[in-house]
């Protein structure tokens, strides 16, 4: 993988990351897209990081389609796949030449327990170091990742900002399902009747978005709106529904200089997660005036 | 800084990095000698880095001498200097585009709490986080640190390779007075008396070492005779004296194997250290044979 990235280095083309766990789906394609259309040569990863899943999590069933996954990024151009196993990515003892097992982390201290962070404990620590690995693996000039993960992308961005990598990072907007469905390789583990409780996480955020647009700054009252809605699923068990600043993920009093609306639940045992974002806004007056 | 480091690498120039702390020593200009002895282009970094120092330790009185450093390196023929100050390297909110001060740490978990890491609680997390932020902007091949520091490079080779940074490690031999003492910028703390004082470091490793010839091989008897040689000096205060597995920093009981022996103390106010490495040895019979 380093040499080939290296070569387009040298032949200064611009070497665009699009780092995955596989099952791809349209979100992970506009990803793809983006950095075709951004870069000379596009490298992308299928890697499921056993150290960004807790002890309950889904490591072991998160679905793995790697043929599907390599035909289709193929299909749409991309020049170079990276997909190592575990223990090239977490080598065994004696595999090393610098000691027993990885015991480096590379940890966003201020935003790690935030969010996910919060509710995954050791997710966003397992995210960065994951990320960092791969970023000297493939030394890309920009990596593209979905805003789903809004959090994650913070998490990132600001790993990138402290450490001076020297890489851009590009977020991609959100990817739907007709009926408003945020993408996501966890929505294979719906069956019929969950997949439309789960309609419930984009409906809420489109109440807040139509409060916002009708004059309504205080985040108390439009998180409100937004648990409210996902209370009245009764399947759907909230794990967080907050509005925070998009960069410090800490919570915002008033969302007239933007905010991230971001939620969390599980429908049965799948944790789905949505957000939107709300632009900086000038009051109610000059928006209307 | 990495414009200039981009354009050696476009050149296919082999680029060397000699991190520093100023106050240039011998010591450090035999980093230098090898680094321009083994790449194309030599830079060299001048930073003295808060992070890595103890709320109670000696950054703020930590020897300073720029202009002398800088007309030594450039003498040395090296090509690039990059000193950056401390707000340039620990940006405040207002500067930063990722938002407020940095909360991003690179943590080598399982070495951070060894050595001069258990003497100096977060030191080594300021030194691994510091080196990758100057590996991200200079970019090196290679990078030239003196094995004086024994603990220091451990951690970083460990780092490097369990996040996979395309840096090669290049470990230079202490550089000593001739009477023995390590080379270090810390001595220029030492008065006349101290300055004797402190070569019981070095004159407890070549015990060690004597005794190792003779066929020594139990660590626990080799490092009661480097203590007692200390304790024989009464204004030294021992912080620790250690036979350890170079790699991992863990005891060893046995040096056949090859085994790093480093000692640490505190001559007055000030603490300094020094180490030897004992290489893999047939057993006594084969050597003497």
């Amino acid at each position: 993988m380093r040499e080939a990235s290296r070569g387009a280095r040298h032949a200064s083309q611009r070497l665009g990351l699009v780092p995955t766990m596989g099952a791809l789906h349209e979100g992970h394609v506009s990803l793809v897209r983006a950095a075709k259309a951004a870069c000379d040569v596009v490298a992308a990863s299928i890697f499921v990081n056993p150290t960004q899943f807790g002890p309950n999590e889904d490591f072991a069933k998160y679905p793995r389609s790697f043929e599907r996954d390599r035909e289709l990024l193929e299909r749409e151009g991309v020049e170079l796949l990276f997909a190592p196993t575990v223990e090239e990515m977490y080598p065994a003892p004696a595999d090393r030449n610098v000691g027993p097992p990885p015991a480096t982390w590379v940890t966003v201290e201020e935003l790690s327990g935030k969010l996910d962070g919060r509710s995954r404990p050791g997710h966003f620590r397992g995210v960065t170091t994951v990320v960092a690995k791969l970023f000297h693996i493939v030394e890309p000039d920009a990596a593209f990742f979905g805003q789903k993960d809004a959090a994650q992308v913070a998490v990132i961005r600001r790993m990138v900002g402290d450490l001076n990598f020297p890489v851009e990072i590009v977020a991609c907007p959100i990817v739907r399902e007709a009926d408003g469905l945020a993408m996501s390789s966890r929505n294979a583990y719906l069956d019929g009747v969950q997949r439309k409780q789960a309609l419930v996480l984009h409906r809420s955020l489109m109440s807040v978005r139509k409060m916002v647009e009708a004059g309504e700054r205080s985040a108390a009252r439009l998180a409100a709106v937004g648990r409210e809605e996902l209370a009245g699923e009764k399947l759907v068990r909230l794990d967080y529904f907050e509005i925070v600043n998009a960069e410090t993920l800490d919570p915002v009093e008033d969302v007239s200089g933007g905010a991230l609306v971001a939620v969390a639940a599980f429908v049965g045992t799948t944790r789905l997660i949505d957000n939107i974002l709300i632009g900086k806004t000038n009051n109610q007056e000059d928006r209307h005036g």
